[in-house]
Formats: structure tokens, C-alpha cells, sequence
């Protein structure tokens, strides 16, 4: 009997040579098809993958999981790698692992194929993430393993009968789902040039966008977007639908040097027009519901978390706590931002809660005042006594002289 | 012999009336008007304050040391409270405090008085600050003390012929230095209400901000801004002057509930035109010039040093450490980053190092890639061994099973 | 009507003299007196309450609450403020406080007292966990309000024929309950001075300990003690039997100058030979289940949980969420932990569990050896690329010469 | 020209069977014999070394240095992996990499070699810190390549006439300095197994230990050990004799299932005397001499650095960085602790300072009291508002009706 494999397949010229290539080394190939909310061509690359030879295909629209399973941790997680990548790639990678497996163990197929290179993260991700599903499955990872140049790589297609894509030169790599849009290479190798246009197009350039700021009133239940002015949304709409206003207004684009996992930096160009719009306005929520020490403790865990799913562990013991805890954290985040979009800009003009503790007969200093102002005298007297007896052996003065 | 008090004298009503305030105590009050590049006007300050009954003015330009013993480190450690506060007041306090104690010991005063509130931060910024510096000094803080309403206070300064502001009807209260512009009150005590114009100064409105982009190019030295366009300037005059031209692009608007450390949530309007386009840049540096580890550390002392001044604890062991720490680690941030100020946006469209560990022949993805990808196999398995021992443990599969 | 308080009522002279304070004021006294496992006698110091002229007393024996709903916790989270203390009193506080607002409650009392100073950590405790209940209810510290000397209260309570212990001249200060048992004040505090024998009670000095060491085998279900040497028994009566255990062969004796919430540092000594045993073996079958992101991680989740716990902010939105957190964490710690106790140690000689994650196939140097070695060479050329790539620089050596 | 190679050379089977594997290679090899402090026969290794066929052989006593520049500072920084393991080996080859790579450079050697087997955390700290030091020296692990089994390597050294010591089937795998030794391999192995006596050769067990305790005072200066009893020792001394002093009393033993850089759990155990008294001794002096906010920060940064060293992260900038802060921390740790050794046991019984921050005026019950209980009103008022105002909240309480 044959070997069988289960190919992460996306219709491009990578992984169309891939199944060639995996046909040469002897084995049936099974192609699958994800589409987690980059809109793909689906009928057209469940054709393709049958044309090149898999001798099946399997087509999944994993976008409504994608968003509520692992957009939405995110989200409670404000997941910002580095403060600036919100875990675009990262994000599908442990979904997409999850489908691979479940079809190999449909298909009794001993053996697991990706398209990635092997100085990506992508390529840990995957095989970490499959390795965590289930140990006895074999990867193999034939673009890393041929190490072919680019030049070589479309000889063997055009030997192969296999498309050759017209934009087969374009400098950029790229990847897409609902949360956002990744493009690497080319002139973006040299950190010191300016991002060209031609690498964005989820978003308008700031200086070319509308020249009218847009208000919207973002509702938030337990942490998650639910409505946008009063209409509500499913996840994975609302999302599509802020891509799409946001990146209109030239919001989202983010320029980031970021630190591999396999240990380089890389320079990355992300647009995601909607996590920004999202995090921004729930941040701000957070501020009048969520207590101070939730407020100081919780950027530990949210870094950790984030640290973890950038870094392949999506299934993981820990990752599992803490995706409890940064939801459970999540829970009074309820209620209304106003944010008024402009030209890369999202500023947000106000924030309610029913949860709210901002607590205005405390902060205002109005007649209405009901702070009790001389509780502040013993504050400070202990607050700063530690700070007082420091000083008090630093100046050789006892307690009993400063009576 | 008449006791002698210092005062934090600002000239406006509120430490006039405290001076009358006071003598009607029994003190002779020195008053001590200090500039840390908020542009006062000195002068008639001094003559204020001799007019209103001190026995003495003291008028100091600290704007140098401020920049460069209390700016520079907020710098260095990219000192954001609560990820959106850039410490303005809470970092002029302890150079105030230091100013007011000097004094104190020189005119052998025992006494030292600030006009802060019994509800806000710098109150107890002042009073550890002044006890770290002399536990003996006994602080007074007649606002608290006095317990007026804003009428009873106009009254008393009608009565003792202060002169009473013809603004002092206006809503906000107001803080000011050179590394930006606080204001609160009014109608920002409704967190829901957008701020009005009136409430900012040194910026424009993104909408109404220049329609042309502008482009600079930042020079840094181990983490300090030193140069704009390639012309260098003292630190203050940098400020100074990125203050002015990001505050024309709308840069640097914050608004902020934050939690206070009297135990109360507020609601903030900050300017920062300059700490919003430098902070920008130098984060930006940061990625090429810092190993991944101390990226991925260095936030969490990052956090610790902004609460740290936050909390009026600048003069602390703990504080004095930190400080040098966060020298330390900007050692390398020396290099160039080319932003674009438009309309409410900084962004950095290059950066560029003689430090930088950004390194091409690794990152490429062209013929040049000199990254050994067979590596990534070990690493993968090596990395990947924990969760793949979890799994076996899950699956119930031995390590001979998977030979 | 007269006004109602529910007093914590422990029976001894402070509690006692109390109750007759708050009747001059003016107070119907509802006494509560609580048994957290330390053994009180209830039946007398009901009796007593009423003698000293309560209007009622509420006797409750909590300690299975407060075994299974608190220290249970404290266990998951291996509790130990400043690495030294484990939680004895921190711990009962809120237990408490829960009870005397549910009897304010029963009874229409407006009011709650506590027999706390004005300078430990325990009248925090008791008012913020009592806010936290109930924010309406009025808390009373009569021992903080009406600073008598201790000779002035004996006066007082020999005016008012207030029993008054024959040990009241005991030096020490004395807390205790199911977790340990604490013990400052008197030569103590001096912290040069060796503690004398009679600040013990729970635990043999380790040089008069038994001679012959004791094996024990403790078992673990999901981080809780569930069995010694085979045997089950319910948490509170596992504990108070390993105190007895532990206890006489000298384990558990703590000194620690700890820093106390309200800005001093304090000596105590403290007592808990059951805590130590059980931590100690928990911790120690934690290596084998837990995985090493989760060993590294789980440190400060658990200091921030502890200094909750001891800051009195047991009821509060964090503490709940990290109290899920620190459960979840212990799902997989279950085994065995085979200890020796002898003359103060506590010495684990063997660990095992069916969720172990230590596999000796990979581990072993025997020809059994199952790890990879070869995958160590692609590993470490990866791992140490940062440390590499900085190297290059500082000795100006490029990739293209290291091939 | 022969290729030249640098060799980490103990006088053991494992290197002197390399010498012979080396120059089967076509290598000349240079010898390098290092003491940090475990006693080695220096002369007898040398000698050997060139009985191997070594060219050269180098003989380095740098006790001085390893107590000096590396101990000195896992002293400061209380260094404990994992809470256990105080960096015995981990400790040690970030020296002995930076002897051999001086040595390569003296003598024109393009290559360096170490004896570390595949699994190991040792070879990736050989190999870092080599690679951090020169990045163009090639390092050999004949161990890891020849992938011989115990026999295959006897037979290999019987044949080349290599002596094979009589204890060569000693089960053990050992390594020692002068912070400690240890020991795995053998019945170790197996978790569940009590260690036998023989894999302990530094400390008595604590049954067998010296029935009488022995009281001793030890005196620190800035964080680091400088007198036993009064009398001075340079560290070096002062180690090795608290090594005897405490192994006699049985002192020091740890048994630690570890998580490794590579991936595994492995069963170590550990003899650390002089390291497991100083260590207790300076945590406790740390209790009167540091901040509260210092104490209660610095095990995050002590948690890192002893990761980074773990991990073979010695040279690199965070490293060089969290020295620094490690050793500033300690600027106030001066004073004397008095312990007592007895059975295992290390017991603080009094600690003093002349920048104690106890204050017993502060901290007394007597009439000396100079604490200002009344601040405490104050203080719980405003420490506890966030809390009530979370209550008020979910119990729907407002400000006005808790007037």
C-alpha cells in the first residue's frame, strides 16, 4: 500500500509543486483547503489539487471557528507580539494543524505535509501543533527539505505541467485570514526603506484615505465586540465589516522589526485594520471596568500568552490556563466605546459600562465631591513610611527626635 | 521667633491665596517659583509673590536638569503608566520637592508647603519626595487643610485683595512642563463626553492639523534623542521643538481614565506632542538594536519604574537601581529612524544602526540566505520535546512506539 | 433603639474588655466567636460572652469551610509571603469577616467590631474584606480607637470586673488556627535575639526532636493532600494530623522580619509543620507533572495571588480569577511523594504519578537512550543565533566569512 | 598545516579516549586542565594529557577567579534554578569556554572541543558561550558525534592502551566546583528511588550528621560572605571551609527532578553546603537591610538571571546588564547573621545591621510605640476604596448613601 499524506494545500505555486514533488517521493497525496477568512477561491483550488494529483481534497471554511475559538482569545487577550504583531499567521496556524490531523486520522494517513521554509515560524508551529495532537504522525516539510532556488523551483514546475503564476515574480511573500495581512521580502529586507504601496491592500495609505472622520459606537459583551452602532454582528462579520470600514480610513498598517522564534529578526509590514480598531476601543473599556490591580497585573499575562501562541504552543497545558484566564479576566468587559476613525487614526471620544468603576461623586472636584480628602493625611503617613525610615538611617534621625 | 514655611509657589490663585493663608497661620512664607519648560513667566511671579506677603522669592530655571536628570531616564525606560500616561506631573514633582528642601535647609526653614489637593497623586508625590529627602521637614498642605469650596476660596481672596484670574471660572485644571500638558475637570469628568477643544493647547486637532506629511529623520545616542534632520540640539531644545512641530500634525493627544493611587479612577487629557514622536522612534530603534531577550524583559522593568514615579517614589533605593538598569540596557540604541508626522500619525518609515542585529544575509529569503534551514529539524524537535512528551503521555505512546 | 454591633470575640482579655467598651458607648454587642481549627472552647467562651454583658453569642466551628474553601487554595498556590510565611492569619481573616456580616446581617446590626491594633496588617484585613461584602456596614477597632496602655485596660478591666487572664503578662502576641500559628512581641522584637523556647508550642525544638526519622507517604489528587501512608482523610483532619506528625519531629519553625502592608517591618515567628510537609512534598511532585513553561511561569502567579491574600484583598475580581487560575494549574498534580521527617527536616526521597512527565527512555545515559542527540546540533546552532549574531557584530565578522 | 584543537581536558576516560578520536581526525590537541575549585590533580592530568598524545597541555588554577567573577555573583543575584539547583556546573562553563577560546587564540587553534554528550544542557553552554566570545571558532563534541555505548568506548580505549579507571562502571555521572557537585545517572534514574549514600560525597547525611550544633556568625559585606566568626576569608576560603564545616552537619543535599534547555526532565542530585548556609544566611540579612519594594521586585530579576545562566546565556547583554542591577541591589546588604548547623538544618537565630530598616520603635507593642495608629484610619480608607467601590457597585450602593 501506498504512503499516504495529508498536504496543507493553498493553490499556489508552492505547494502545487509540493504535491508533485511529494508524488515523486512515492506518496498519495491528499490535498486539504482551509479558508479562515482570507476569502479564498475554494472550487477553484479543490479543481487544482486534482489536476496536480492528489487523489482527493478535502474543503473547509473554518472561518466561523477560526473567529470564535481563536480570534476571539485574542481579542480577550489584547495579543500584540512585541506590542505591535497581533498574531496574524500565528493565530491560524493550530487551527489549520487541528484540520490536518483530523483528515489523516480520517484517512488512516500516517504522514503530514506543510509548505513552510525552514527559517519561518511557521514551520515550528506547525509541527509542534501537530506533534501536540498527536505524537505518532510523521511531517514532512518538502520546501525546506528540496532547498531549492526560486529559479529552480519553476523549472521543476514548468517540467511538471504545473501553473506558473503570473505574479510568480512578485518580491513579496504573503499571508492572509480574518485578522489581518502579512507581506515580508523584497525591499521590505532592508529596514531602512520605506514601505512601498504596492505591499498593502487591505488598507489606504493615510494621506489618501477619506478626507471624513467616520464615528462609530463599538458594544463589547464579557470582552468581545458584539455590535457595531447598535446592529449586531457575529464575530467573524463584525470583523470583515471593520476590516473593511477601517482600511478605508487608513487604519491598521503596522511596520515591525520582530525577533523570530528561530532566533533572526525579520521585518514585517501587517495590516489589520479591524484587531486594531477592535483592541483600541477595548483597551479603553478595560480602563473603567476592570479593577487597578487587574489593570497592572494582567500585561504579564496577556505577554505570556501571546508569547506562547507566536510561539507554536497553542496546545499546551499552560496556554490552555491562561486562555481561561484571560477570558475569565474579561468578564465586566461590557458596554459602549464611541471611536471616530480619520486617516490612520482611531481615537476613541468616550466610554460607558454598567460595570463602570469610575466612580464620579469620587473624582470630581465639584461641591458634589464625596472623597473623603483628610483620609489622604494617614495614606501618605503610611504609604510613604517606608520611604521615611530609609531616609531617617540615611540622616542618622530616630523616631523619637521627629516627634 | 516666626516659623518659617517654603512654598511651591506657581502665581496663580490657588498658592496666592495660600500664601495669605499662611501668614494668617502665623508663617513666614518663602515662596519658590520653579520653570521645568512650561515657559513661566518668572518675573512677574516673583513680584506676585512678594505683593501677596512673601518674605522672599526664590525663582529657579530648572529646565536643563529637568531634561536631563528626570526627562532622559523616562526615556530610557519609555515610561508610560498604564500604557498611555507619559509621567508629566509625576516627574516634575521630585525635582520641585529637591528644589523646595535646598531651600528649606537654606534658609533654615522647617517647614515646607505645596498646594495640592487631598485627591489627586501629587500630593503624596510631594510629601514622600520631601520626607526621602528630610524626614525632619514638616510638610503642610493648606489646600487639604483649608477645606473650601471654590466660592469660599474666591471669597477669602476677595477679602485679602488677591487678585482673582479672570479665568477662574474656567472648567479645567491644568498642569504643564516640558514633557507635556496635563487637564482634567469640567465637563472631562464624564468619561462619555469627547474632550472639547478648549480642553488642549499644544496640539491641533488631526483634522484641522497640516495637510502636507513631514518627514524627519531622528538621531539617537544610547537611547537619548540628539538630533533632528542631522542638527543637533540640547536635549530641552529638542523637545522644545518637536513639542511645537508634532503639536501642528495633531501628535500627542491622549485621553486617559487612569487609576489613580489614592484608590480612584480619573479621566485625563494629556499632550505630548515630542514624547509621542520620540518614544515612537526610539521603540522603533529598540528593535534593531536589542537582543530578543531583553525585548522581551525589559517591559516588565519598563513597568515597575513607571509605577515607581507614578507613585511618588522616585527617590527610593528601589528607583535608584531601576534607573541605572534602564541606562544600561539602552547602551546600543544609538542610530537613525526616519518618521512621518501627518495629521495625528508618527510613523516610522525606516531605522537604521551601526549597532543593528538586523542581519540581511540571514533574513533574506533571495540566494544570499545564509541561514542554515537543515537546523530548523533539531531545533523543531528539541523545542518541540515537551509537548510532544505531554502528548505521548495524553495518547498513552511510548518513546520505542514512535522509533 | 439602641445601635447593634457584632463584635469577633475570641474569649481573651482584649476581645472581653471590648465588649464592655462598646456598652458604654452605647452598643447592644452580639459576640461571635469562630473555630478555625485551632481548637477553641467554644462552650466557655460562650458562656463568657454573655458574663460580660453581650447581648448574644454565635458560636461556629468553621474549620471545615475554612480547610476546604481557604487553605485548599493556599495549597494550590504554594502561599508563602516573602518565600517564608505562609498565610496562618492573612488566611482566617476573610473566613471571619464573611461570618460577621452574615450575623449583622441575620440581626439588623449596622455595625461590625474587630479587637485589631492600629499597626498590624489584620485591621486592614478585616475592613476592606468587610467593604467588600458589604460597603454600608460601619466598622469599629476599639482597640485602635481608645489607645490605652496595656496597664490602663487591665485597670480598666478590673474596674469592670473583667476576668483578667493569669498570663496576661505574656509577652507575646499569639495567632492560631488549622494552617499554623504565629507569635510576635517581647524579646522578639529584637532580631538579634534567638527565639526562646516558650514562643513555640506546635513544634519540638529539632535538637530535643525525635531520634528516629519517620517515612511518610503523602498522596495527591489535583494539588490537594488527599492520604497518608494509604490512608484518606478529609483535608482538616489531614492537616491537623500532620501537625501532630510533623510537629514533634521539629518541622515547621519559621523566623522571618517581614514587611508588613502598613510600612514597617515586623519579627514573627511562626509555626506550621503541617504546611510544610504538605508544600514541600507538593511542590517536589510538581517537577514530574507540571511542564517546565508552567514551572517557570506559575512563580508569579503565584507571589501576586499571595500578596493579595496577604494585603487583605481576599474578595476581590483578581483574586477570584487567579484562585480559578492556580486550580486549573494543579489539574495534573497527582501522585505520591515519599518524605522522611527528621529533626526538622522534611526530605523527599521518591516522587511518582500516573501524569508524570519525566520519561526515563529519554532521560536515561543507559543504551535504553531514546533521545535524539543528533537533534541537539541543530538546536543549538539555532537557540544560540541571537548570542551569535551579536558576537559578529561586536567583532565585525560577517556570515559569509563564518561559512 | 595540522588542523589544531583546543580540548576541555579532565584526565577522565571521556576526554582522554577524545585526545585519541581527535587525532585519529587528523587533529594536533592542545590540553586544557582547569581547577575551579574541586581539588583536581593538576599535575597528574597533565602529564596524562601528553601520555594521550596531546601536543600541549595548559594547567589553570582559577578558583580565584570562578569565586570571584561568577560565584560572586550567583551570591548577589541568590541564584536557585527552578527554587532548587544553585548553578553548580552551569556556574563553571562560561569560565572554562573563555579560558579555552584564550587559549585557541594564543596558539592559532581553529578548533575548541568539550567531552558533553547530546542530551545535555552543558554542550549548548559550551557552544554559546564559545560562539559569544569568537564566532569563528568551530567547536567539535567528539562525544556527541562518535555515538559509541559504553562498551564500544572501553573497547575503543583498550585498544589504544587509554587507561580505563577502575570505577569506570561507577553508575554516576559527576561534576564539581567549588559551589558544589553533582550527581546523576545510575538508580537515580528512576525518580521514585531514594538516592543512595554513595552518590553523596560532600556532606554526611543528616542522621549520621554531628550530633551537636555548632553555632557560627557569619559577616557580609554588600551582598557577599567576607567572615566566618570574626575572622576574614577571601571567597575562595571562605566557601571551601564552609563546604566542610556544613557537610558535616549534613547540610546541603538537594534532589531535584529539573527541567533541562533541551527538553527533558532529568533526576539530579546535588551537594551544595557552603552555598545552601551562605545563600539562607544573606536572604535573611536581605529581610533588615532591603526595601519592602526591592524585596518584593527582585525575584523577578533573580528569576532571569539565573535562566539566562542556566540556559548557557553568560555572555550576552542582558546578562552583563542583570549583573550589574544584581550587584547594586546588594549595596546595603552589610551586617551579621548568626546560625546555627545542626542534623540538615540551617537555622537563623539573630540578624543584625548597621542599615537595618527594622525599626523597633516602629514596630514595638510597648510603651515605646511611636507609630501613629490613627494614620491607619486613613490608610485602610483609602487603600480599600477600590475594593468598596467594586462592592457599591455590584451591591448598587452610591457614594451619597454611604455618607
Amino acid at each position: 500500500m501506498k504512503k499516504k499524506v495529508v498536504l496543507a494545500y493553498s493553490g499556489g505555486l508552492d505547494t502545487s509543486v509540493t504535491i508533485q514533488w511529494l508524488i515523486d517521493e512515492g506518496f498519495d497525496v491528499i490535498a486539504v483547503c482551509l479558508d479562515v477568512g482570507e476569502g479564498n477561491d475554494l472550487e477553484g483550488t479543490y479543481k487544482k489539487a486534482l489536476d496536480m494529483g492528489a487523489i482527493d481534497c478535502y474543503i473547509i471554511d473554518a472561518t466561523l471557528e477560526y473567529a470564535n475559538e481563536f480570534v476571539s482569545y485574542t481579542i480577550y487577550g489584547n495579543s500584540m507580539y512585541e506590542d505591535k504583531y497581533p498574531l496574524v499567521s500565528a493565530l491560524s496556524r493550530p487551527l489549520i494543524s487541528k484540520k490536518l490531523v483530523e483528515i489523516a486520522h480520517e484517512t488512516n494517513a500516517d504522514y503530514v505535509a506543510h509548505g513552510c521554509t525552514g527559517k519561518g515560524n511557521d514551520q515550528v508551529r506547525f509541527e509542534v501543533a501537530i506533534k501536540a495532537l498527536d505524537p505518532s504522525i510523521k511531517v514532512i516539510a518538502p520546501v525546506r527539505e528540496w532547498t531549492w532556488s526560486r529559479e529552480e523551483e519553476i523549472d521543476y514546475a514548468i517540467k511538471h505541467n504545473i501553473p506558473v503564476p503570473i505574479d510568480h515574480d512578485s518580491p513579496y511573500s504573503i499571508d492572509q485570514n480574518l485578522w489581518g495581512r502579512s507581506c515580508e521580502c523584497g525591499i521590505l529586507e532592508n529596514p531602512w526603506e520605506t514601505p512601498p504601496e504596492d505591499a498593502f491592500e487591505l488598507t489606504k495609505n493615510p494621506i489618501d484615505a477619506e478626507d471624513t472622520p467616520e464615528e462609530l459606537t463599538l458594544s463589547f459583551n464579557s470582552g468581545l465586540p458584539v455590535a457595531i452602532n447598535g446592529t449586531e454582528y457575529p464575530l467573524e462579520q463584525l470583523i470583515l465589516s471593520l476590516n473593511d470600514i477601517a482600511g478605508k480610513h487608513g487604519i491598521g498598517r503596522i511596520d515591525h522589526v520582530e525577533n523570530r522564534l528561530i532566533g533572526i529578526k525579520s521585518r514585517e509590514v501587517y495590516e489589520t485594520p479591524a484587531a486594531k480598531v477592535i483592541l483600541t476601543a477595548k483597551r479603553d473599556l478595560e480602563t473603567i471596568t476592570l479593577t487597578k490591580d487587574i489593570m497592572h497585573f494582567k500585561p504579564i499575562i496577556e505577554q505570556k500568552y501571546t508569547e506562547q501562541i507566536y510561539n507554536g504552543l497553542w496546545y499546551s497545558p499552560l496556554s490552555d490556563v491562561l486562555r481561561n484566564t484571560l477570558k475569565d479576566l474579561q468578564q465586566p468587559v461590557t458596554g459602549e466605546v464611541k471611536v471616530q476613525l480619520y486617516k490612520g487614526n482611531v481615537t476613541v471620544l468616550g466610554r460607558k459600562s454598567e460595570n463602570s468603576l469610575y466612580n464620579e461623586a469620587l473624582a470630581t472636584y465639584t461641591s458634589e465631591d464625596a472623597f473623603d480628602q483628610a483620609a489622604s493625611v494617614g495614606f501618605i503617613e503610611i504609604f510613604g513610611l517606608p520611604t521615611k525610615v530609609k531616609s531617617m538611617l540615611d540622616n542618622k534621625i530616630t523616631v523619637e527626635k521627629l516627634k
